[in-house]
C-alpha cells in the first residue's frame, strides 16, 4: 500500500463525487450607478439594487456591513466587491470592499481534536491549502480526556476556562499560518470547525454535562452560525464559523466531516471507516444506509496502561523484527533514536510479530537497558498484551456488531477506510494478525490520514458538501454498544490473538503456533 | 374640533385600516418531547423539530439563543416559550425561556426628533401603550439644528459623540419607563424607532456628511435589522431595532411613519399631510400615488428669529385676542403664567387677529412691561411679522407645488391631517386667516399629534404596517422644492398676508381692511 501517495491532501477530493467548487463564501463584484440629482436613492439601496440583479432578492445584511458603506463605495469609485455566506437559512451579506477583491477570497479549516489541533488556511479560489499548522489542544492542562473536561466545567468558571484554552490554541495557529502566509486576518472570511461533540461543546460554551449521562443527550447536534468574534477567535468582525453537525454525544462532526470528505454516503459499495484513537469511532454504510458506534478502546493505542507505552513521538519503538535463527529483536524507532518506550502502533507490530513467532511467556525484552534512551530495559508484558488484547477486541467486536445490526458480516465490506493520526502507522497485515483488523484482502484498505479535517475543508470549498454533512448527520443510525448484548458476546470471543474463531474469521493469518 | 379627542392614543388605530394586529415579535409556546434511549437528539434538535411543527421550517437562529439552551429547557420540564422575530430576511429566533411566558411580550417605540425624543412601552399582546415619555435630545448640546450635528461628525470622535448622546437619552427614557411600569429590561423584545434621515444616521452611527451635499444620498435608506445593545441601547441581547425606512435625505422615516400610521397610502381620498417644525414635511397622495417634501420654514415656529420668541413652553403667549371696544390686547400663556415671550403658535393667533382687526403698525405691544415676566414690555415687530411671513409661504408655496405636480390644486383635497407638537397647537381658522392652511371647510382638518411615533407604535403592533412601510417609503416621490421653478413662483405670492390672490385662494378669510 502506498501510503504516502493516497493520504495527501487531496484523498478526500478524489474519493468524494459529484460535488461543485462553490465554497459557503463568494464574493460578487458589482458596479454600482453613482447618484445624479434624478436617482439619489442611498448607498445601501444601491448596493442592494445591484445585488437583486445577481439574483440576491431575500437577503439578511450584518449590520457591521453598512456602518462605513458611504466612505467604501466611494472610494473605489462605485466599484465594489461584497462576501456574502450561503450556509444561513437566509443568504447573509457579510463585508463589502471598494475595488475588486475577487482574486482574495481565503478561510480557515479546523479539526479540534481532544489532545491536539490542527488547522489549515485555504485558498477557496484555488481550492487549495496555503499552510497548515498543529499543536497540543489548550484545554490539556484541564484534563487529558473528554470526561475530566465536562467534570472541569461544573467548576466556577469552567466553561468560560476551557472555552478560552481552545480559542487560545486556534489563534495561535491563526497567527502561525497568517504569518508564513502573509495573509493578513482581515481577509479571512469564513471557518469551518469540525470536532467530536464535547470538544464542540466547549469551543461554543455550551454546557456538556448532559453529553455524559444518559441518555447522552447533546446541548447542540447542529448548532447555528456564530459570529467567530464572540468566541474570541481573532479575525475580523464579518466572519461566521460553521461547526459540522454531529450525530450522537460520542459521534461527532469529526466523524460526520471524514464520511462527507471520504463520500462514503455518496457510493453503492459498503465502506468500513475507522478512526481510532481514545475512542474508536466506527462507520459502515454506503449510499442507503449508515450505522455507526463509539467502541471504547481505553488509551491503550495512545501508549496508556502499557508499561513502557508512549505516545507515538520521538524514540518510540514503531517496528519490531524478530531476527531470522538467531530470534533476537530487531527495532526501529521513530526519528531512528535511542529507544524510549512503545507507542501504539509499535506495540500492534510487535505482538504480531511475536504471535507469528509462537513466542509468549511473562515478559519478553525488547531492548536491553545498555541500548535504552533510560538505561533500562524496555519490556512487553503479559498485562501489556491483555490491555491490547481487550482494546483490539472492542474495535473487531464493534465492527463486526455494525455489520451485524445490518444484516451482514466482514464479507459485505468492499472497502474500509483507517483515518485518524494513528490509524495512519498502521501496518494493515500485522493489525490483521493481531484481529484488530477483519481479514479482508489488502488492497481493500486506504489511509486517509485526518478525516476531520479532510471533511472540514471540502466543505470549505463546496457549499453542498455542507448540505451533505446535515443528509448524513440525518442518515445516520448510533448504535450504543455499553448496552448492546451482541456487542458483548462478539467481545468475549474477540478476546484471543487474533480471535476464538481464527479459522473462520481471519483465514489468511500464518501463525507460528496453531491455536 | 374636539383635537383632545382626536389626538388619542388611538388616532392612528382608527385611521389606519386593514392591518391584523400581529406584531413583529410573536412568542411559541413549545411543548418538547424529553430524551429517551431511544431518541436522544440534542436539545436544540428537540427545539427545532417543535418549531417545524408550527410551520417554522426555515428559521435563523441567534447563536445567544442556544448558549444556554440545556440547563433552559430542563428548568421547566421540557416546556418552553420561544421569541421570534418575523421582520427579518428569514424568521430568526431571539429568545427561549422556560415554561410559559406569553402572556409577557412588551416593545420599545420612539420617535427621534433633533429636540426631543419620545418613547412609548407598549404591552403587544393587549395593543396598549403601558408607559410614555419625553425628553431633549442629548445632541443638542452638540447644536441645535441637524446640519451643526453633521458638521460635528466630521470631527475626531464626532460620529461616536452623537451616537452616545442620542444612546443616553434613550437609555434615560427607558429605565423611567421600566421604573414606572414595573416591567423588567429583559423582558423587552422589540424596538422600532422613526426618526428624520439625519437622526437615524446619528443614532446607527453612520456618516450624515452625504445628505448635505447634492444630490443628497444617504448612506442608508433601509438599513437592516441591528442588534439594540450593539448600539448601546441598554435592554436585553435578544432585541433587534427596526428603524422605519426614510424616502430622501429631508424626508425620513418619521414621515413615512406618520403615513403608515394614519392609513393615508389605504384610501381613496386624497390627504395633505403636514409636519411643520424646523422644516415643514409636507405629503400629498392617497392609494395610488404619494408626493412629498420638505419646506425650508426656518426656526420662526419654534420661536426662532422673533424679537420675544420662545418655545412653547409654560409662560409662552400661545392665544391673543383684541378686546371689543377699547382695542387693548387680551393674552393667555401656556400654564397661565406671566407672560415671558410668544410661541409658534401664538405668534400665529396674534397675526391673525390683528390681521382681522386691520391694525398694523411698526411694532405692537403685547404685554406692558408692569405686567411682563422680565419686566419689560413684550413686542411683536414688522420684522417678526415678515419672519412669520416667510414661514408660512415656504409651506403654503410647498403644498401648492406639491398638489400642481401631480395636476391638482387645494380643491383636490379630501382631507388635511396636522401632525406633530407644534401642528398640534395650532388654531386652523387662524392659520387659514394668515394663509399657512388651505382655505378648505373646517371639518376636513385632523389633529393627529406626534405621527412619527404613532407610526413606530403601529409597526410594533403590526408586521403588515412594517411591510407596509417599504411600499410606502418607495412609492412615494420626493420632490426637491430648492431646484423648483413652480415652488420659487408660488413661494413669491404667498409673500403675503394672507396671499396675493386672497379672492381666489382664501375666500373665506374676512379681514378688517380689505388688501
Amino acid at each position: 500500500l502506498d501510503r504516502e501517495k493516497i493520504a495527501t491532501q487531496t484523498a478526500g477530493e478524489r474519493l468524494a463525487r459529484g460535488w461543485r467548487f462553490q465554497p459557503p463564501i463568494s464574493k460578487l463584484y458589482l458596479e454600482l450607478l453613482a447618484p445624479t440629482a434624478n436617482d439619489n436613492a442611498s448607498d445601501l439601496a444601491r448596493l442592494t439594487r445591484a445585488l437583486k440583479n445577481q439574483h440576491y432578492d431575500n437577503i439578511d445584511i450584518d449590520f457591521s456591513v453598512i456602518r462605513n458603506v458611504a466612505a467604501i463605495v466611494r472610494e473605489a469609485n462605485w466599484e465594489v466587491t461584497a462576501t456574502i455566506v450561503r450556509n444561513a437559512a437566509c443568504p447573509r451579506l457579510i463585508k463589502l470592499e471598494p475595488g475588486d477583491t475577487r482574486s482574495h477570497l481565503y478561510s480557515l479549516a479546523f479539526d479540534i481534536g481532544t489532545t491536539a489541533v490542527r488547522g489549515q488556511l485555504l485558498d477557496l479560489n484555488k481550492g487549495r491549502i496555503l499552510s497548515q499548522t498543529i499543536d497540543y489542544n489548550g484545554q490539556i492542562s484541564f484534563g487529558a480526556d473528554v470526561i475530566s473536561r465536562i467534570v472541569q466545567c461544573q467548576k466556577p468558571d469552567g466553561r468560560l476556562n476551557l472555552q478560552r484554552a481552545v480559542v487560545g490554541t486556534i489563534n495561535t495557529l491563526i497567527g502561525r499560518m497568517t504569518k508564513e502566509t502573509a495573509i493578513t486576518l482581515a481577509s479571512i472570511d469564513h471557518i469551518v470547525i469540525a470536532a467530536n461533540t464535547v470538544m464542540i461543546h466547549l469551543l461554543l460554551g455550551l454546557d456538556p454535562q448532559h453529553l455524559r449521562l444518559s441518555p447522552y443527550v447533546p446541548a447542540a447536534g447542529a448548532p447555528p452560525l456564530v459570529k467567530a468574534r464572540s468566541l474570541g477567535i481573532d479575525v475580523g468582525e464579518q466572519v461566521y464559523c460553521f461547526t459540522v453537525p454531529s450525530v450522537a454525544s460520542y459521534v461527532g462532526g469529526d466523524i460526520v466531516a471524514g464520511v462527507v470528505g471520504t463520500g462514503i454516503y455518496q457510493r453503492p459499495q459498503v465502506t468500513l471507516y475507522l478512526d481510532i484513537g481514545t475512542n474508536g469511532e466506527i462507520v459502515a454504510g454506503n449510499c442507503d444506509w449508515l450505522v455507526t458506534a463509539a467502541a471504547s478502546a481505553g488509551p491503550t493505542f495512545e501508549g496508556g496502561g502499557i508499561k513502557h507505552g508512549m505516545l507515538a513521538i520521538s524514540g518510540a519503538i514503531e517496528d519490531f523484527e524478530l531476527l531470522a535463527y538467531t530470534a533476537e529483536p530487531g527495532i526501529t524507532t521513530i526519528g531512528h533514536e535511542k529507544p524510549k518506550g512503545i507507542c501504539g502502533s509499535g506495540l500492534i507490530n510487535i505482538a504480531a510479530e511475536l504471535l507469528r513467532n509462537g513466542l509468549d511467556g511473562w515478559e519478553y525484552v525488547l531492548v536491553w537497558a545498555a541500548d535504552s534512551f533510560s538505561g533500562q530495559d524496555i519490556v512487553i508484558t503479559e498485562v501489556d498484551l491483555d490491555n491490547l488484547i481487550r482494546a483490539k477486541a472492542a474495535i473487531f467486536a464493534g465492527c463486526q456488531t455494525l455489520l451485524k445490526s445490518i444484516g451482514g458480516n466482514s464479507n459485505s465490506i468492499d472497502e474500509v477506510i483507517i483515518a485518524g493520526t494513528f490509524g495512519s502507522r498502521i501496518n494493515i497485515e500485522n493489525a490483521i494478525t493481531i484481529g484488530l483488523l477483519p481479514d479482508l484482502p489488502r488492497d481493500k484498505f486506504i489511509y486517509i490520514g485526518n478525516g476531520s479535517l479532510l471533511g472540514a475543508r471540502l466543505c470549505s470549498f463546496s457549499n453542498d458538501m455542507i448540505a451533505d454533512c446535515f443528509k448524513v448527520a440525518a442518515l445516520m443510525t448510533n448504535i450504543e454498544l455499553s448496552e448492546n448484548n451482541d456487542f458483548m458476546e462478539n467481545y468475549v470471543a474477540a478476546l484471543f490473538l487474533p480471535h476464538t474463531n481464527t479459522r473462520e474469521l481471519f483465514p489468511s493469518v500464518k501463525l507460528g503456533v496453531e491455536p
